[in-house]
């Protein structure tokens, strides 16, 4: 018997869609029925295998052994006030968002004496694609995820999400919520929304068509992650938008500081930044810890 | 006879070695001698086949046909100077540096009567590698090569250095100097600028271990460009500073005004910028002005 028999995937596309796809592959899920905002998403992920039923509403979490939630985090609030009344008094909840006290605090808002059945999680991987169609079995092997359970977490729930993970090639970490998001801001979501400005500055230009011209391969990967889904990164942003805020002030200061350099003509001093960044990036690549996706 | 009897070449690393070697591949050149600061790069520039032969010093220029530049730009008018007295009737000299205002100026400044046969050229490629060894036949095949000859440039140079370049596999542009570098600053600079910015904030952190620990393939694409080399860069940065200065104002706008939206609080306003960002790129991407290299 599988280790989960029935998951409940609210949210079927790269990250839950892989998530299933993964768990299959493992033989790790029994039945996977999916919810989803709009239809024809659900029917794609029927069709591609990512889901075995498409079900109207949280009805079908009665009986689920675990609920993933893989929408846009914005929706984690509204998800969860529904899906609690339905939840069976075993099943586990666990989420896949980017973000990890906003989802806590609407956890414990929302989910009352289930709460220590809800393990808030983050898997490190994703692509630029999004939908169904983005989805692959692969996208967690050797990828880190990130649970970042509370005083009140059933010892159960996390290892059945620990397991789950670890089905799907993952390698599991634990962080407390407000490290989690702190980190994630520095990593991650700084660099998306660096990634959105530039892209869009270059468009709004008169001569946008003349400079997207001569970009070459450092623009294109450098703006890679621009070419990610808007509305969950509007919502990772927003969710997280005290450290991002933080991270960005930073970011501001060390500008200003080349700024400063640059308009005092002291290559000095601008060389000493890129020395230490190539150093340190090189470190980093010469270490385990970094990964071929997202 | 190739087109090119003898090249002379200032810097045999990534862009000057592979030059020699796209060239050695189209039969295009004959003689290759290597002029540069230090012994070990052109003894490993001889032994990977990019130069035939090493010189100490530029009396070599006296019969060659070609002095092609490609080295670092901050030493173009030191190099122009000890190049000037030693230049045959019929040599051409042409450059590789990312900068072409500085470039041009240097020229007038040094060339005297040679001035003419001085072609200012860029080419749009590269990658994050640096050295001899970096170098490989194939990197400008496909990419773009930007000339920015002034009224003084005779036709002839032009045509030589337009066919050199051709001979490697590139297409060749030209554009007015300034026009070059203010959209080399927007596409090309400025990026440059954020990514080792980034990664040296990330480095600077106490806990920076943990914070590249989780940082994963969407930071590693970002930052590709911030293992570049320390000194070009800062060379590239201090020749276009006014042109970088005034893209990083417009950077620091842009940023400002995402940080007022997430102050707000609002998803609407950031939600349009990474949207007019996504399919700004993917119009981008879907055309064929960008390349696989740097």
């Amino acid at each position: 018997m599988p280790a989960i028999e029935k998951l409940v995937l609210v949210g079927a596309g790269l990250i839950g869609g892989s998530f299933s796809l993964a768990l299959r592959r493992a033989g790790a899920v029994g039945r996977v029925v999916g919810v989803g905002r709009t239809a024809a998403s659900m029917a794609e992920a029927l069709r591609l295998g990512i889901v075995d039923q498409v079900a109207k509403d949280f009805a079908c979490a009665t009986d689920a052994s675990l609920v993933m939630l893989a929408m846009p985090v914005g929706q984690t609030r509204a998800v969860l006030r529904a899906l609690a009344p339905k939840l069976g008094p075993a099943t586990v909840v666990t989420d896949a968002g980017s973000t990890k006290c906003d989802v806590v605090e609407a956890a414990r808002a929302e989910l009352g004496a289930a709460l220590p059945r809800f393990v808030p999680g983050h898997p490190v991987a994703g692509t630029e694609h999004s939908g169904p169609k983005a989805a692959f079995a692969e996208l967690y092997r050797g990828r880190k995820v990130v649970l970042t359970p509370v005083a009140q977490t059933a010892a159960a729930a996390l290892a059945l999400v620990r397991e789950a993970w670890q089905a799907c090639g993952a390698q599991v970490h634990e962080l407390p919520p407000d490290v989690h998001d702190q980190v994630l801001a520095t990593v991650s979501h700084l660099p998306h929304l660096l990634a959105f400005a530039l892209v869009d500055q270059v468009a709004s230009e008169a001569h946008a068509e003349q400079l997207f011209s001569y970009a070459a391969g450092g623009f294109r990967d450098f703006t890679r992650i621009a070419s990610s889904h808007p509305e969950m990164w509007r919502d990772i942003c927003l969710a997280n938008r005290e450290a991002l805020l933080r991270e960005l002030s930073k970011f501001e200061g060390q500008l200003a500081g080349l700024r400063k350099a640059l308009e005092a003509a002291d290559g000095a001093a601008v060389e000493a930044v890129f020395a230490r960044a190539r150093a340190a990036r090189n470190r980093w690549l010469d270490s385990a810890g970094h990964g071929p996706s997202l």
